[in-house]
Formats: C-alpha cells, sequence, structure tokens
C-alpha cells in the first residue's frame, strides 16, 4: 500500500499544475453550446412536462421538482465537455470558426448524456455526480423514455448546422455518421456488459470495446468539428483519428483513476473500481500476468459479492507486485503522445488558436486527476 | 356476455371478408423493404455478434440463437406492416414511384420497433407476436442496446433517400421531422405510463396521448412517403392529416380488439385488456358514463393485482351496460372517416394505383379482426 502510494504521487500528479477541473473555453463555451443545447431541447417540451424535467434533471438544468438549479450545481453536473470542447477547438483548428461548430457540440453532448442515463439503468448505478440517477427518482422505464428523448433531440442538434457553412450533402454525412458513431458506442456497451462475470477477456479484448464505447464519441467530435470547420474529407478524418487516440487515452486515465485517484479529487473512494469489482484495464493486465497463484486469488476476491478493505488491500498489492499502475501510466501516456503526433502533423507548423487550444486539451486531459 | 357477444359480431365482424392478416401490397411491399432494412441493418454488424443477434432476433428473422427463421415464422413475427405500406402508397399517390419511398418506408419499420423493444421492457411484456421478448430472452440492459442500436439504424434508412429523387435539403426536413416524431412517441409512451393506476384519467387525456403515442408515425408515413413522392409541402401535410386520423383509429381499433377481438383471430385471451387491467379507451369511457356505485366496482375491481374470470365477467356486463362497445365502434369508423375524407379531398376526383391504395388500406385497418 505503501509502495503504492508513492508510485501514485509519480504516476499521476506529475504536471498537476496544468490540471483545472472545468478545461479549456469555460465561458466562451458554454456561451456557443447552451443555446444550441436549448434550441434542441426545446423540442422535447410539450403535453409530456415531465419528459421535459426528467431531461433538464439529467443535464443539471433543473432539480427533481422541475426548479432551475443554481449555476455552482450546473456547473458541477454538466462535466468536464471535453467532447463538445474538442468539436469547436477541430473547427477553428481547421480554419472555421468556433460558431460553426456549435449545433454538433450540442448534439454530441446530448448524445453522450443518452449513453449516460441508459448506462446508469443498466450499470445499477444510484449517483451521477453526486446526484441520484434519472431511473432511481422516476424508474427504469421513464429513464428509457428520457434517453430515447435525449437521443432525438441530439440529432436535431446536429441537423441545425448552418447549410450556408456545410453544404447539406456535408449535413447528411454528419448526420450519417452520427449513427454509425451511436452504433459503435452500444456495440461497445453490448460488449461491455458481456465481460461482466467472465474471467477470459483479456486487455485486446477491453481495448476493442472502449474504442466505441468512449473512443468513438471523441473521434466523432474531432472529425465533424473539423469538417464544418472546412477540412478537406482527408484532413477531417486525420482529426478523427486524433480523436480516437484521445479517446483511449481517456478511458485509461479514467480506469487509472478508478484505482489510484484521490478521494479528494474524484469524489468517490479510494480503489472505487476494485470495491465495484469493475474489469477495468489494470485487472485485465494484471491477469494477463499474473501467476496462477495470484491469478486465483484475484478470482476469488473478484467472485465475491462484496470486497471488504482487506481484500481491496490484497488487490492493490497484486497490482502492484506487476507494476500494473506504470504500464498503465504508461498507455495513458501513449495514447496521448499519439493523438499530439497527429495533431502535430496535421498542423505542419502552423499555428492557431484551436491547434493551441487543442494541444492543451491533450495535455489536460493526459494528466487529469478527476 | 352473451349479448356482449352479440353486439361482438355487430361491431366487429362486418366486412370481415375484406380483412387479411398480411394486408396490402404484401410480397411487391417486401421486395422494396427487405433491401431496404438489411442496408441499414448491416450497419449494426461488427465486433458485437450479440447486437446482431438481438436486433435481428427482434424483426423475426433469426432465432434466439441467430439461426434463420423459415419465412412463416419471419411474416408471422413482421406484422401487418402497415406504417411502410402506406409510404409507399404515398409515394405513389402523390405521383412518384415506390422505390423513392423504399428508405422512408424501412425507417419507419425499424423506428416502430425500436419502441416496441423499449416498450416491452417498460411494460414487462413476456411476449410479442407469440415469441419471447428481447428482454426476457436477454435481460433489460441488452434489450436497451437493442432498441437503441434499432433507433441508430432507422436513422441510417431514412438517410439513404436518394437525393436526386429528394433534394438534400428534403432529406435534412425528412430526418428532422423524423426526430420530431420519435420525441412524439416518447411523449406518449412518458404520459401513457404515467396514466397507470390513475383513476382520473380522461377520454380526453387518452386521445392526447395516443397523437403521440400511435399516431405519430403514421402520420409521418404518410407525409415523408407524399414528400419523397413529389408532392408539394402543403400536399404532404395533408397528407399527414390524413395518416394521423388512421393512427387514432388504428389505436381505437386495437383497444376494441383488446376487449371484444376472438382469440381466434388475436392470438390473445378474450378481454386481454381487461385481463391487463388497462386503461384503454373503453374503461374510460366507462368511468366517465358510469354511476358512482358502477364506478366504484369498477375500480375496485382494477385496484386488484389479478381479475379473476367472475371480474372480467362483470366489467364485460358493466360495458355493455353503457353500450361502451357501440361507442367505441362509432369513434373508429369516426376516425377512417376522416381519413377517408382527407384521403379523397387530397384525389380530388383522380384515380391511381396509391390513391386505391390507400383507400383499400384505410377500409381493411377499419374492419381488421387482428
Amino acid at each position: 500500500m505503501q509502495q503504492s502510494s508513492r508510485s501514485n504521487d509519480v504516476g499521476i500528479t506529475e504536471s498537476s499544475a496544468s490540471v483545472t477541473s472545468r478545461p479549456v473555453t469555460g465561458g466562451a463555451l458554454d456561451a456557443l453550446l447552451v443555446p444550441a443545447l436549448e434550441r434542441a431541447l426545446v423540442e422535447v417540451d410539450g403535453n409530456a412536462p415531465l419528459l421535459t424535467t426528467m431531461t433538464r434533471y439529467h443535464l443539471g438544468m433543473v432539480d427533481a421538482a422541475g426548479t432551475p438549479t443554481d449555476a455552482e450545481t450546473r456547473i458541477a453536473v454538466q462535466g468536464k465537455r471535453m467532447r463538445p470542447a474538442l468539436a469547436v477547438l477541430s473547427a477553428i483548428a481547421a480554419g472555421g470558426e468556433a460558431t460553426h461548430a456549435a449545433p454538433i457540440a450540442a448534439g454530441i453532448e446530448l448524445l453522450h448524456n443518452f449513453s449516460l442515463v441508459h448506462d446508469d439503468i443498466q450499470d445499477r448505478s444510484p449517483n451521477r455526480r453526486h446526484r441520484a440517477t434519472v431511473w432511481r427518482i422516476w424508474g427504469d422505464a421513464q429513464a428509457i423514455n428520457t434517453g430515447d428523448a435525449l437521443f432525438a433531440a441530439a440529432h436535431l442538434a446536429v441537423l441545425q448546422t448552418d447549410p450556408t457553412i456545410a453544404s447539406t450533402g456535408t449535413i447528411l454525412e454528419l448526420a450519417a455518421e452520427f449513427n454509425r458513431m451511436t452504433i459503435a458506442i452500444v456495440r461497445g456497451q453490448v460488449l461491455d456488459l458481456g465481460f461482466e462475470g467472465r474471467g477470459d477477456v483479456t486487455p485486446e479484448d477491453y481495448l476493442g470495446m472502449i474504442q466505441g464505447k468512449t473512443a468513438a464519441i471523441v473521434r466523432y467530435a474531432a472529425w465533424a468539428g473539423a469538417l464544418v470547420g472546412g477540412a478537406s474529407p482527408e484532413i477531417a478524418a486525420r482529426f478523427g483519428q486524433m480523436g480516437l487516440a484521445l479517446g483511449i487515452g481517456f478511458q485509461i486515465r479514467d480506469d487509472l483513476l478508478g484505482i489510484w485517484g484521490t478521494t479528494e479529487e474524484t469524489g468517490k473512494e479510494v480503489a472505487d473500481d476494485i470495491r465495484r469489482r469493475k474489469q477495468s484495464l489494470p485487472i485485465l493486465l494484471l491477469r494477463a500476468q499474473a501467476s496462477a497463484e495470484d491469478t486465483e486469488r484475484l478470482d476469488t476476491l473478484y467472485a465475491n459479492d462484496v470486497i471488504d478493505e482487506e481484500g481491496v488491500g490484497v488487490v492493490l498489492a497484486l497490482l502492484d507486485r506487476y507494476s500494473i499502475q506504470e504500464q498503465v501510466v504508461a498507455q495513458v501516456t501513449a495514447a496521448h503522445d499519439e493523438a499530439t503526433a497527429e495533431l502535430e502533423a496535421i498542423a505542419d507548423g502552423t499555428a492557431n488558436v484551436g491547434i493551441d487550444g487543442i494541444r492543451d486539451l491533450i495535455t489536460r486531459m493526459r494528466d487529469r486527476l478527476s
């Protein structure tokens, strides 16, 4: 445990000076994003006010009674907004204006939240961002409806893209890819649920799963942002590759924080993913490398419904024995390095606010503590 | 019961000679629809074969093990396909060709099935069309994924609309309205779930709910079909009005059959909706008209978890006392008459295969026994 704590300091907190809880464009992003979100969300309003309340509750805009929340709550609930930020920055990086990507940014944010609402039902998660999840307040059936409405609203946001900026043909392509990306997310979720309780999932299986579940939407953000910013299809595809690497790195960083993150920063218990017996990358790497005896110790602990403090300590010690944290940190670094290399190749020496912003975003995401 | 059975004969079986289990264009519709469905469904295939199996299982194409079903099963599972038939006929009626509407027809059929998969979870329905529902085989979490994938595939089908037939601007409008229609369905479902257990739902509340839950997609089918068939926005809107009336009539007919349909035709127990204590239109009309004493008898029976044979008989006798079946039949007729009147006004004396087909479809739907 002591050693784990030491390598934690080495692996996670370096460069923490550049980390903030709401990276990138902050208020400027809000000024673009919120009106585009509102334009899409107003389509949900109608003869079922409960649906309006549930969707806006999930997004942090109102409480469970439908009363508007204060700014502090909204900011706390809305999360990092890394995906819409990347879409806007990619548009600027490609030579366009931030406003061009506002509909894409809103569509991505709504789609992400659609998947969160359904994930929370599937994972039986009681809380999200320190509030009760939609299913826990209104039941599974209404939570399914909430996700479905957010999904449709997400499409409407994307379709708001200005046809004087992107051709209608391009907007149709943005819409079609939006659905392909959604299917990739769903495929990832199908695989993830299928992994539960299985002892034979490999790190490679896992990386294939997160390409869909987590990275596909980040890839789309960069690709679509660049396209509405005026990038050629070839350049936009390279933005997409950059986003894919960033998305994979994002998930692996999440897995790292899920075990070695501090409660102070993540708001979760230390080793939360171990307590929840999640088969995240560190555990899969451990299982792939551990001796038969150590694997059996791990499997015995994970076969129980609950892992006590002693069991958590055993798993942490096992991870330490095989230097798993260092390996995961190396994978986080490699994925972000790949994203940076792709960015620099696209930029090819030219500098603009968008390129600078993405470079900064990648670094912040690599080093984030929550 | 005896009297109820007599009025059943009067109210339901007249014109039954024109009813078939698969109305409208049958094999010709399949020839258009199946390739368009396949083109969209192939997008779901990939690294999660379970998702492919679940989506195709729900559509009747494979069994739970993923083995292709025989033609008889496929036809039994695929249902009436009234919605895609209406889209295709509307395109022809508006002067276009059947093929123009194939992507729309496929999109509607997939969207309808998305909503069925999620409805089955929400309603805890164990069976659909004589087969186990997706959630019962694979669990709620994977059934949510199945619906989500069908939703995305439905969009991809709509986006297949040939841009040399409809302008890209029109296709964007088709896509946006597709999402507005979906939100209307979700709103209807939110209301429907909210009605459960409430004793104060009025027939008017109910009709507002089914405009979304059931009729919005029929409206879209007629509107979108006409639009890709070359109708002006004004004429397409009138096709939509016709579809809305037909959709409302369709749901009320379902409510009629849910109580007075025969097992032989519907495949369900007689008075199935009473056994399930559904608050369908006949029950709401009864509650609106019954004496305080009769309302209390109804409410007492509906407050129990199970209604026995004697209770079913009591409810049927109450419905008979207030001539509810006749009122519901009158509403079915009125809605279909409204659809026919709208159709004749659009046609304005001109005849074509599409107009004839819709006229026939409306009659078949009005008189259907299952």
